[in-house]
């Protein structure tokens, strides 16, 4: 885990709080954490909530694992190293998002417990939502949307999560999607009828 | 500077762009980047700007030096690498935070050049938005208000900016203030002049 490095540094305030935000915007500032095997439809589940978001007026925004690979963890891999500092910064990200009253989507594998459970403890209590996107790994590998299971399985890709590399199942998320079962759309509202019971939309 | 190590990896289009969210917020999503010495009066300035933001019903939030590093970047330092480090990492979460629609404001000293036009080839044409937040070094010294220049001067803080590592001024910034002539008050209106000339607000 990333020790604090830099000292001499202070806390700034600013005038205006999360509360504040929230009441502009009309909403609460969470994140929504999808987690699950790569072919499991956390990113596509994600966008739907998010049109759904966009549609009701809300303002929200997805971190998407590739997507941010291709920008502020550029420099990280696939190493258990660079997996927990890929979600590490993910997390202190999303957590800026939330502080700013954003309904904020993560889409990461996420594959280790201790390092989801980082992310968690940066959120206030009741602002962090665990959303497990099961999918069984046959059908994953039968999916494969981007061709990675069959480079995985011939080798030419290491350290891939259900084949090479461990997943480790959240044991009580919040939310849990079974996309196998489910179309998108049925997904999508599972999520939504959550946020709205918890008051959250 | 980072280079790519995630191979197998593809980008993630949503169905919400840029242009969606900024109808939805009723204003442009930007950076509004303030560089300058320490003491310099950036962060106090960025945060009366965002006070006047919320106060007109926008959507921004501040992304502070010390705060950042007390989480996202707590694992950098202050040599010629972390501090490179430090400001791509900033530049990439203003793009997400300017993609998201928001008006993001990043308070750092930023002493490269080079680390700060990196920030501004992230984001689309006219989004960024540079403010020196100019004042001399000895008013800066003056000031002093966490104390650093004296830990400074003593050789107890090494590579400190204008002391003992290097502060590269913006050649063509958007905006210039001078601290040390124009109040808090008068510098943020200066900013919002600006934002409501170019029809940003």
């Amino acid at each position: 885990m990333a020790i604090q490095k830099a000292t001499n540094i202070t806390w700034h305030q600013g005038h205006i709080s999360k509360e504040d935000r929230e009441k502009l915007l009309g909403q609460k500032g969470v994140t929504l954490w999808f987690t699950g095997l790569s072919g499991s439809g956390k990113s596509t589940v994600a966008h739907e909530v998010e049109k759904i978001f966009y549609e009701r007026g809300h303002a929200s925004f997805v971190l998407d694992g590739d997507n941010i690979r291709h920008g502020l963890n550029k420099d990280l891999g696939f190493s258990p190293e660079d997996r927990e500092e890929n979600i590490r910064r993910i997390g202190e990200v999303a957590h800026l998002f939330t502080e700013a009253g954003l309904i904020t989507l993560t889409s990461f594998i996420s594959p280790y417990r201790s390092d989801r459970q980082k992310a968690r403890e940066l959120a206030n209590e009741g602002d962090f939502i665990e959303i497990y996107v099961y999918c069984p790994l046959e059908e994953c590998e039968r999916r494969d949307p981007k061709g990675l299971f069959k480079k995985a399985r011939a080798g030419i890709i290491p350290e891939f999560t259900g084949i090479s590399a461990p997943y480790e199942e959240p044991e009580n998320p919040e939310i849990r999607l079974e996309t196998h079962k489910n179309s998108v759309e049925e997904c999508a509202k599972i999520v939504i009828d959550y946020l709205e019971k918890k008051g959250i939309i």
